[in-house]
């Protein structure tokens, strides 16, 4: 054996024992004719110490060792002097009797400390190092918990974990797929899964009532937003359910990981309808750490002659409470953040409501005070209050004034990493038009429900039908979503119709699962969480790269193993392809 | 809700309660003016009764439903006249009051049942009816609880579960690699890994100290054998121990394992060398159900001018315990199998230890029964047995003579599915050389530590060399292996040497590692274990296709998606490349 115990284990109760500890240099420091190691692994740091007088040879193999050496060491467990109770191990210290250096280790590129001087670039070409800092090591290990968490709570429901594959076949619905030449069938190519969701409904479709799995996904995107090609899912199908029953299951997951996780009770999670989310936060996954919501001024401000309220479709505004003391300055920061090409503003229209009751606006020139009082009737504002209003088309006003509503909420502090607020998003569009291609696209998937009310609505109004669609939104940040699936063949094909599939091409690249719908489908649907992204919101951290341990940047490049990378010619020979670069 | 209950819930206990359940359609018989039918879901099958003269309208609709439909029906629990105790719901059958059909059903292609019909091309393409399948569906509930059984047991010993990448990048060594054409660095190619080996050896050297996951691993390999492309591994690997520490962890998994799904206590695993492997079973992975050890005849049986003998490097042979009775027939048989292409021996020589102690060879013409009687000491036959013996070459003869026992022991009765037995097969040599490229190859892989003692061989007699290498067998099936790894850089230098790399293109390829084990690395080691493999061992399967869920054929082709596809010309234009058929 090479060590009796780790560095975290030892207290005052394991005085006297004789132990042997392995583990990295963290630090060392010389003391008069003493030397102190702090040595660490995974479960913590033990300090080491060692005495000129008692063995001159051994203290000075000590004072040799580097920072990140690897060593072996053998004592006694004493109680130390100078205590430090902030640590589990800070009463006790090991007299060293021996001392051995399984590895000797260069001078690290950038500490390996919770706070380091390593760079990005640097970070991820030595992520083997930046893994042995407290804060990444951590985030692996909730990642872990939560795995576990979640394969508990969902077997103790009887749902069983299937592993579907991994090498499948490209189709044209979603995003671009990652491709995989095959040699036995050359010419021909696997194509990775973007997710499991035909092979899940075919496991309803077998009888397996309830399946999940955390799996891995893959995604061929430009990876501007914080994506990464290969990501995870825990991915889940029920039968015989009605919508009701996958929103409480998986609530109910939900809450045991805050429970789990971050010792939170979460309250019962609200529901909102996916229009009333727009309307009131301009956003499908609104940020609901407060509320800050839109209230709508079209009709009550028409009629005054100013053109940007009488050419605009919708006029809505929000009220920052008790921001009435901003400046000029800082509105004009606003005024500045909402112009930027992201988001495309043309201008914002405010009212301070002062403290003296007075009200103030940008727009005094067409709306008296009598007016804006009613204005502020509506918006709710009490003195100290700032409102913030915004005019144009609908769906562009809304999306804009919902990233004013978050920076402010930012600004206000209402946005604590700390705090969480979960909320169920209910009844999404089944179809969005897409300009590009010039015909409507299934907003979730091409297999979800059209709810059974709306089915008529698909000849004549395709962008009204609402599907049996929901998602689940932590703190504006949409973790995962669902649906119930279609499974009938009919309504299948119908489907695939509207999405401007020809029946041959519907039956070319989806045929088995049709055919499928036609031996005894049962009623079904599910939902996928994003294990990446939920795994970031428990570690409160705002991108998913530092929730994966070997992460690729943001040209899908793994800067470590130095990949993707050109393969031999007789490996392309084999595969019949050639490169074809342009 | 859609139902109240499951088809495997309702017993006697639940008399009187009215129930909703749904499920498929298993048979229907009418009796008279009465309909029984059997509705199945996952959980089990629960008796519907109707009755003509209760409902005239809903025992006609009954009487209309075809195999395989999937229904909802409502109804009272009552006890069964006619019970079937052999179900768990046999005692009582639900009198129905209300019938939907949720899904009408064509007739399947195959039976739904535990023997079914369907070969195995049709199972494959309507695989989501076969599984539907009891035995099916059941191993794919007991590869879900043995993950689980898994991950509690690694989990309770602090290993943490981590996600390695998928697309990596492609390594000269080992088996094909598929790969995956990258489209943002166009002309590049990530690959599938084989294993996360040196992703788990990096994990090492970030101070994880125990990792583990259970992971699909690719390799492009021809599928006679019963592989698949795609495969899953409980990978695992641990810091600061020694082989020791591996061995009784795993056994101890192995063990649990045995406990869990079979409720067997499987005993302590025996360990035996490699060479004794080889000595005495001729087999890396001997079938230790039974013994019929090689016995050698070598020194014994030379200078009696059998030609056959004379020229062979080796001469041994078997027992087969009570065969005496073989006739000339079965004894043909026996060399007809050795002989045939695969296993290509020239022929048999043999004795019956006849009931009257007398001894008859094939041999007679150059051995008298005096000299029979020392070979019979040797071979400890007894009155009844009959001994099978073949000469050659060392390696060949003894491949050769162990396709000849476990025949044999198939034959006699000995290889008995529901016994088991592993074994640890410990020393295996580091390298093997390979005629075809006629340098060393790794046997287990580049990575794995040869025995210090051994070192000074590697430049000297680099085939002698034994590693720290082990795997577990169980049946005569290798079900795991691993090693201790090299943790240093100038031993992983030497080694890729004596592999044949080029300084630089060590560098290049796995430089990564190499330079990581300057940082301080731990000394590691690990194993990884076959999990489809165990699965079907568990589910008394020869072959693991039937413990996955979507498996390839031996094409590599998944025909019930029809994949591999042929894609969209876009596609190959996006990524830069073209199809380049010969």
């Amino acid at each position: 054996m090479l060590r009796t115990t780790t560095c975290g284990a030892l207290t005052i109760a394991n005085l006297g024992e004789s132990v042997i500890l392995c583990g990295w240099v963290q630090k060392s420091r010389d003391l008069g004719g003493m030397t102190f190691i702090d040595i660490r692994d995974r479960y913590g740091i033990t300090q080491l110490v060692f005495n000129m007088d008692d063995n001159k040879e051994l203290c000075e193999s000590a004072r040799s060792l580097g920072r990140e050496f690897v060593i072996k060491a053998s004592g006694l467990v004493v109680e130390r002097s100078n205590k430090n109770l902030k640590m589990p191990t800070g009463e006790v210290e090991i007299k060293i009797t021996a001392l051995e250096i399984l590895n000797a280790a260069k001078l690290p590129p950038f500490l390996i400390d919770d706070e380091t001087d390593g760079g990005d670039d640097l970070r991820m070409k030595y992520r083997y190092l930046d893994l042995r800092r407290n804060p990444i090591r951590n985030n692996m290990i909730l990642r872990h918990r939560m795995a576990q968490s979640v394969r508990r709570y969902l077997d103790g429901l009887d749902f069983i974990e299937v592993e579907t594959p991994v090498l499948i076949k490209s189709t044209p619905e979603g995003a671009r797929d990652f491709v995989v030449p095959s040699r036995m069938n050359a010419g021909e190519f696997y194509a990775l899964p973007q997710s499991p969701q035909t092979f899940k409904q075919l496991l309803m479709v077998s009888g397996f009532d309830r399946y999940f799995q955390i799996v891995k996904c893959f995604r061929d995107e430009d990876l501007r937003a914080d994506r990464q090609p290969e990501f995870t899912q825990i991915d889940c199908e029920m039968s015989f359910i009605e919508q009701e029953d996958i929103l409480n299951t998986f609530e109910g997951l939900i809450r045991l990981l805050f429970k789990d996780l971050k010792g939170i009770d979460l309250p019962e999670v609200p529901r909102m309808q996916y229009a009333d989310a727009m309307r009131l936060y301009g956003s499908d996954k609104p940020d609901t750490r407060f509320d800050m919501a839109f209230v709508d001024l079209t009709n009550l401000v028409k009629g005054h002659q100013f053109p940007v309220f009488e050419q605009a479709e919708l006029v809505i505004g929000i009220n920052a409470k008790g921001s009435a003391h901003y400046t000029r300055k800082q509105i004009d920061e606003l005024t500045e953040f909402i112009k930027r090409p992201q988001i495309g503003a043309t201008g914002l229209i405010y009212y301070r409501h002062n403290e003296d009751g007075t009200i103030k606006s940008s727009v005094d020139k067409f709306y008296d005070e009598t007016q804006l009082k009613v204005w502020a009737e509506l918006m709710q504002s009490e003195p100290g209050d700032l409102v913030l209003i915004m005019a144009g088309g609908t769906d562009k006003v809304r999306k804009q004034l919902s990233e004013l509503r978050l920076e402010m909420g930012t600004r206000l502090g209402l946005r604590d990493k700390n705090k969480f607020s979960a909320l169920w998003v209910l009844d999404f569009p089944l179809l969005e038009w897409d300009e590009e291609s010039e015909r409507y696209h299934a907003m979730h998937h091409p297999f979800t429900s059209p709810k059974p009310e709306d089915i008529a609505l698909l000849d004549t109004n395709p962008g009204d039908v609402r599907a049996n669609a929901y998602d689940m939104v932590v703190n504006g940040t949409e973790i995962g979503g669902g649906s119930i699936r279609i499974h009938d063949r009919t309504l299948q094909a119908l489907m695939f119709k509207h999405l401007g599939f020809s029946a041959e091409e519907a039956q070319k690249q989806f045929g088995f699962l049709m055919d499928a719908f036609e031996f005894g489908a049962p009623p079904h649907g599910g939902i996928a969480f994003g294990f990446d992204r939920l795994c970031s919101i428990f570690a409160g951290l705002d991108s998913i790269r530092d929730v994966i341990a070997f992460p690729k940047n943001n040209s899908g490049r793994d800067v470590m193993i130095d990949s993707p990378s050109t393969i031999d010619e007789k490996q392309l020979k084999e595969l019949q392809i050639k490169t074809d670069l342009r």
